[in-house]
């Protein structure tokens, strides 16, 4: 068992903080043994851990990002959806069928999740099974957390990016494989882009592949009001754009996430509920691609999950840690508009991003007995010119901190060193 | 004369950017002389100074900062406005009679604004002559621009920030005698708080000291609808809260500039373009605060000069840099809602914050010919892992960069060396 000394501030529950001033965290075999101030309440520890004055958090999750538009993050921001899809996101997909290429660009992508503190992803990769494996062997090779799609998609991309279904299933299957050990931390996740991107064909196969082998789901849902139409039209007996994935066994059937979920209301909001499905929050993405703000405050109401997403590359920063940030001002706005839904508070932004996202990938975000030892370390001495309390100086990280802060990363009780980039 | 040569990026107007790969610009007593291609176009040079692949681009101005508030930058964000004036604010400012106290905190603040790439800044003090006095000379030891105003208040704050109106008066008077070089790079700014904060007699005397020395004023306007309402309560007169103003001469009839005006419209909005106030964007102060978008596309198209402020500490970030890009996101949430108003393109933002705000100190904020040489030169070397466009290049950097990447800063040709902080 080791013993972590520290500032240590987790989220229980949505609405508080945990802080416990030069406290202890006990691990053993990758698990929260107990938090508290006392170093003897946890039996015989191998090691004790000084980390001083520093704050000791849970890791960020990150539930929503296209790891192959890692190139493309902050570039063409002035343009709508349909062209940066056709001009940026899709030949630069197509180029992941080069497995150097892709592996330059992949490791540049773990290694900034790493660096920004993200533990846990659940990312999209692209329709090519080499590339896709190469992705989730990098994760596992840093140690870090990881549900990985294959992307399926058959329809409305560009040809090189189309599949048959029984190819998309064939590969599918090879990564299942390989890859589908129930307490791994890298894990195959199954990914129809979205309902515009997949034959009704397409769909079910997806659907079965779930369900055969019980694997989660992830897709977008209801990010902007012409997407929703376009689904509408193409699913004509669907109630919704929730249903019309609902059709096919691929809305919570098993654990499922999607991502946006800006416009979901009525009924559609009344399935996610019931079926227990994630939202991830991509607060960025949302107003880069003018999608709107999603109803957060309606969500954590009905008991729906949320997660933060960074989107690379509708949302342009990989800081989950900002997308906190960004989620309370999105709400603040979403509150002028209409003040029954009260703004996001700190502990709450905080909550969503560690616990509530955690929750996707089992005991994962937080310092109670159980959980997974997914933890940052922050040197914050800079920030803390002035004495601040514990509450302002995990604040004043959020708000102002950036990778130089993070000194030392945690997944499942592992530290986590740098990964290798390339070049 | 000096060249200095690099990939050079300037706005000349809103709608493009100028780029000038590996270009020269000549630069002779502080000033341009000209930008271009070729390094003998200029006549003679003293050095050239080889930047090499870096950019090169005008420095950046900060249009509305309440330097006093720093200690309180990223705190207590869960507060609405009232708690969080009286709680944080107030009490805050008052520790400003203390000059060892000011001159800890005003040193932070002036190395912030160093390290963050604002060589110019219009800046709340607080009501105190010393500590203001205090921040001028500190800006003045920097080499950096700055219009610094004594805060005048003498209802609704706290008692130890009132002040009458004689000694309001005489205080400004005397850093008016110390300070009132019109070439000087620090000036005096008459700065009435807010109408809510100002007796008449207090406007007027503003009014009166503006007009006296031909000072610019700032204040701040039309930030929040409860606060349009007081106004309209205590000047019962006014048509509207730039009326109420306008009518103590403190709109336009010497340079003036703006805070929010968020909810400024009709004849407000047409007195300011009258006038040619200009208005300080606070993006994310607006976020943070829930106040509301500001019209920001109106002012572009009825010619209403527009600059960022970072509005600390309603606002939390002292980069402009990312003031540019909630400046963005805002507008596309404003075009979600209002489709005949298109969404900020990157050279609209980056030309608010440079020319545009520039042009309130002079000519400030561009490298055309005659204009001080404010500037920045950014090695985004790690941002450009993948053989980006220039365009590309200056988009990242806004996007992704921070200071670490701003590698040299220049105000009226001076290079700036890192400001000295205490503790």
């Amino acid at each position: 068992m080791k013993l972590y000394k520290a500032n240590i501030i987790f989220t229980r529950e949505k609405d508080k903080f945990e802080i416990i001033e030069n406290g202890y965290i006990a691990v053993e075999n990758g698990r929260v043994v107990g938090v508290g101030t006392d170093a003897n309440a946890f039996g015989e520890a191998d090691e004790i851990i000084d980390y001083g004055d520093r704050l000791l958090i849970p890791a960020m999750n990150d539930m929503h990002v296209h790891a192959p538009q890692y190139r493309n993050q902050a570039i063409a921001m002035d343009l709508e959806l349909l062209p940066w899809l056709n001009s940026y996101t899709f030949p630069e997909e197509a180029k992941y069928i080069n497995t150097e290429y892709a592996e330059r660009m992949y490791r540049r992508f773990v290694h900034d999740l790493w660096r920004f503190g993200t533990m846990r992803t659940v990312a999209f990769a692209t329709v090519h099974l080499d590339s896709t494996r190469l992705l989730m062997n990098l994760f596992r090779e840093a140690g870090m957390g990881a549900l990985v799609g294959k992307v399926d998609m058959d329809r409305n991309a560009i040809l090189p990016l189309h599949e048959s279904v029984d190819d998309a299933v064939a590969k599918n299957e090879a990564l299942i494989a390989e890859w589908n050990d129930p307490d791994g931390l890298v894990r195959p996740i199954i990914t129809p882009r979205f309902i515009p991107s997949c034959t009704p064909a397409m769909l079910r196969a997806c659907g079965e592949l779930a369900q055969k082998y019980q694997l989660p789901v992830q897709s977008h849902l209801s990010e902007n009001p012409s997407e929703i139409a376009w689904v509408q039209e193409l699913e004509p007996e669907s109630r919704n754009y929730g249903d019309a994935y609902d059709r096919y066994g691929l809305f919570g059937q098993t654990p499922t996430i999607m991502a946006h979920c800006v416009y979901t209301a009525g009924e559609e909001l009344e399935l996610m509920s019931r079926r227990n499905v994630m939202a991830a929050h991509c607060p960025t993405s949302n107003l880069n691609l003018s999608s709107g703000m999603a109803p957060i405050r309606t969500f954590l109401d009905k008991g729906i999950k949320v997660g933060l997403g960074s989107d690379i590359s509708g949302g342009h920063d990989l800081s989950i840690l900002r997308m906190m940030v960004y989620a309370i001002q999105v709400s603040k706005m979403y509150y002028c508009r209409d003040k029954s839904k009260h703004f996001l508070t700190l502990s709450e932004a905080f909550w969503i991003a560690t616990k509530s996202a955690g929750s996707f990938f089992g005991k994962v975000g937080s310092f109670e007995p159980g959980y997974e030892f997914d933890a940052l370390v922050i040197d914050d001495s800079d920030l803390n010119h002035s004495h601040y309390s514990l509450l302002h100086r995990i604040e004043r990280f959020i708000y102002l901190g950036d990778d130089r802060h993070i000194v030392h990363r945690f997944c499942r009780g592992q530290e986590i060193p740098e990964p290798r980039i390339f070049d």
